[in-house]
């Protein structure tokens, strides 16, 4: 979207609400990573002392990731980004057990980077069973538990979902994998440092994890992989981490995400509750001005900071391009695949009509945002629902009729799925 | 080696001869990266105009790489380092075209990520010629020629060598390649920003090229795939590069390996010139100064920021530690394999005598390097020699009997291979 960056060049206020997309580098990472964006250059496997002072800060930073997940800092494998490390657990668990079986489970609503390595994977000969969830995007644990099959090698499951919120009953569902003695991987890039995460509470075999989730930069991410559990690299070659991911270890950004992870820690209580006030004004106060609201996701089993709406009667584009130009950015869901304007395999999942999906718009916060930029948009948002609202034929039909109809003229529908207990 | 940074600590002068390691981000880098490691934070797939900001110069980074290397803009894609490239090069062109056939050639001499990448195909029933090269490490064509076969799908041979230096004849091996239609790929990690690399002359079908080797910072490489060459992602998962690599593009680094990339092109005649002065005065003036070193490489068809000599008599460790002392610092071998101390598989390949090989010592030049740091070393390096063959047995056997032993006692040697026309 080109909007001629209308907010910025103006001066108009900015609220930034699309914190899943990326985050704002904490200035305390940045100022850690710059000597090593400028005089501490060393390469951490040089033999010589300029060198050893970036191994240093690479083993100092490992053990902040550690930290951050109650794990031990030898099962901290540091990667590029969140995707990476998904295609790392899925692929390199599956090649490292594909003698004991080639059964793989994972959620229905997991990251592109889960589903298309699973995907990627059947074409390998794996089966892949790919597990439902109810209408707030839940995994149920009986649902897991019927799955599991003797030739189950990995269950894949997020412990959140950055697009609904949701958060995953993950102790029920590891519990089940270790009773049938099945690898537990869990996607925690939306809740590591944003909500406790511990490797051990509930256990977990691999974890992924990403501080340009919070605060941190892009260029660094990890995977936990717990002691003993094999693995076949996905990017061979040199002996960085311990021989299973080659190339020259990225110190910079490996510096500030062992930065951010310190900070996530200290100030993860502070930080959850401001951003919970404020995703909750949102959720309780957008719908008093705002008819035909309807929230995605669970109301209480939710991340801290997401919010996601379906606004029906109108489509996603037209709201973000007004939202946009006065300067408030948003998502229409996943990130990754955001400029696909179809409904997103999430909403999809949890059944959301159609005619209603269209109009979704997720608002991510972060521990920058404040009360007036909640302010901000509860005064600006309405009136843009309503402009559109003026302009769609299907809102006008309702309001007429006080029927709902969808694409062919004169059929009337009523929605099936999800929000009945909303609808009128 | 944790040598108490006794130089960086004592404001000594240091002379970082370690650029094939890692080199230092150009400040204009640096100073390019700043607005997007702070304020434009945007993930450049957002549907919002704070987003479009980062993907407009995400696209005007990869117009930058494209011209440094003569390639289409949507021909690049951006990874996370050269090791990833050439992973993604190696295994992804095997799995597009393995109906076709399964044997690939590379060099003995390629870079881990590519020969490592090769015996994980190998384990998947691939079937690899690993090509011998001559005393200077060149891969012969008529080698080439004989390799190939009807299954044959993929060639790979590096540009030239990062350890030793030499430059190969990649025409002529491109030109083998494509007359028995056969895809070929150069690691051009250590030339492409150095030396004029085209994709089009000689033609390739696929290139690995790192902004950290002429630099730009770590976290951004790229790979040139030429358009309707097939390959499978390896990190799968969303819509970026094409659907080619999947994860939030890491803007700040690939802007500053933009402009890297800029600056090389721009910058190419003159740090050619001051490095190879460089280079040549260390070639020609060190075995002025110390006996029995012997150049590895080709003395010409080579790279002009490399210098790798062997020096008899000693071992490499205690080289390395005593000229860290003093503040230089250089490398032992391969920047990936260096913390292992036994002979690298480049020197092997070109059938060094491990008793000369294990005092082997690279020294890689940058366009920061200067004069003065040429004259310390100069001044330094012989006397470290020197005490190091004081103590050692082999060279007071040596300077005693006019004959040289190893390992068990009394078994003389003499070199077989390599340098004969330098020994004495």
């Amino acid at each position: 979207m080109k909007a001629g960056y209308s907010a910025q060049l103006s001066g108009m206020k900015q609220v930034y609400l699309d914190n899943h997309s990326n985050t704002r580098i904490d200035e305390h990472v940045f100022e850690e990573m710059i000597p090593y964006l400028k005089e501490n250059y060393g390469n951490a496997q040089s033999m010589h002392s300029f060198g050893y002072r970036s191994k240093e800060v690479l083993e100092k930073s490992r053990k902040q990731v550690a930290d951050l997940v109650g794990s031990k800092e030898n099962e901290i494998y540091f990667t590029s980004c969140g995707s990476e490390s998904n295609n790392f657990a899925v692929k390199g668990a599956a090649e490292a057990y594909k003698q004991k079986g080639k059964h793989i489970i994972v959620s229905s609503i997991e990251h592109f980077s889960v589903l298309y390595s699973a995907r990627r994977l059947e074409q390998q000969g794996f089966k892949i069973t790919y597990l439902p969830v109810d209408k707030y995007g839940l995994v149920l644990p009986d649902d897991l538990r019927k799955a599991v099959r003797d030739d189950t090698i990995l269950i894949s499951i997020q412990h959140a979902s950055p697009e609904i919120g949701t958060i995953q009953p993950i102790e029920e569902l590891s519990k089940i994998a270790h009773e049938k003695d099945v690898l537990f991987h869990t996607d925690a890039v939306c809740t590591a440092g944003l909500i406790p995460v511990d490797v051990n509470k509930p256990e977990v075999d691999l974890l992924t994890l990403s501080g340009s989730q919070f605060y941190g930069p892009k260029g660094a991410s990890a995977i936990y992989i717990k002691k003993g559990v094999r693995i076949i690299p996905q990017i061979d070659g040199g002996i960085q981490e311990n021989g299973r991911r080659a190339g020259t270890e990225n110190i910079p950004c490996i510096v500030g995400f062992g930065k951010a992870c310190e900070l996530a820690k200290n100030e993860m209580n502070e930080n959850y509750k401001k951003m919970l006030h404020l995703r909750n004004r949102l959720i309780s106060e957008l719908p008093e001005k705002i008819d035909y609201l309807y929230l995605n996701g669970h109301p209480e089993k939710r991340l801290p900071n997401n919010v996601n709406f379906s606004v029906e009667f109108i489509e996603g584009e037209g709201m973000l391009l007004f939202l946009d130009q006065k300067g408030i950015y948003v998502s229409s869901g996943s990130a990754c695949a955001s400029k696909a304007l179809k409904m997103s395999h999430v909403l999809s999942a949890i059944k959301i009509d159609p005619a209603i999906g269209q109009g979704s718009i997720l608002m991510t916060l972060s521990k920058y945002n404040t009360d007036e930029d909640i302010d901000y948009v509860l005064s600006e948002f309405p009136p843009i629902i309503k402009k559109l609202r003026d302009m769609s034929p299907l809102y006008n039909y309702f309001m007429k009729t006080g029927k709902r109809k969808v694409a062919g003229p004169g059929t009337d529908y009523e929605h099936k799925h999800g929000h009945e207990e909303n609808l009128e």
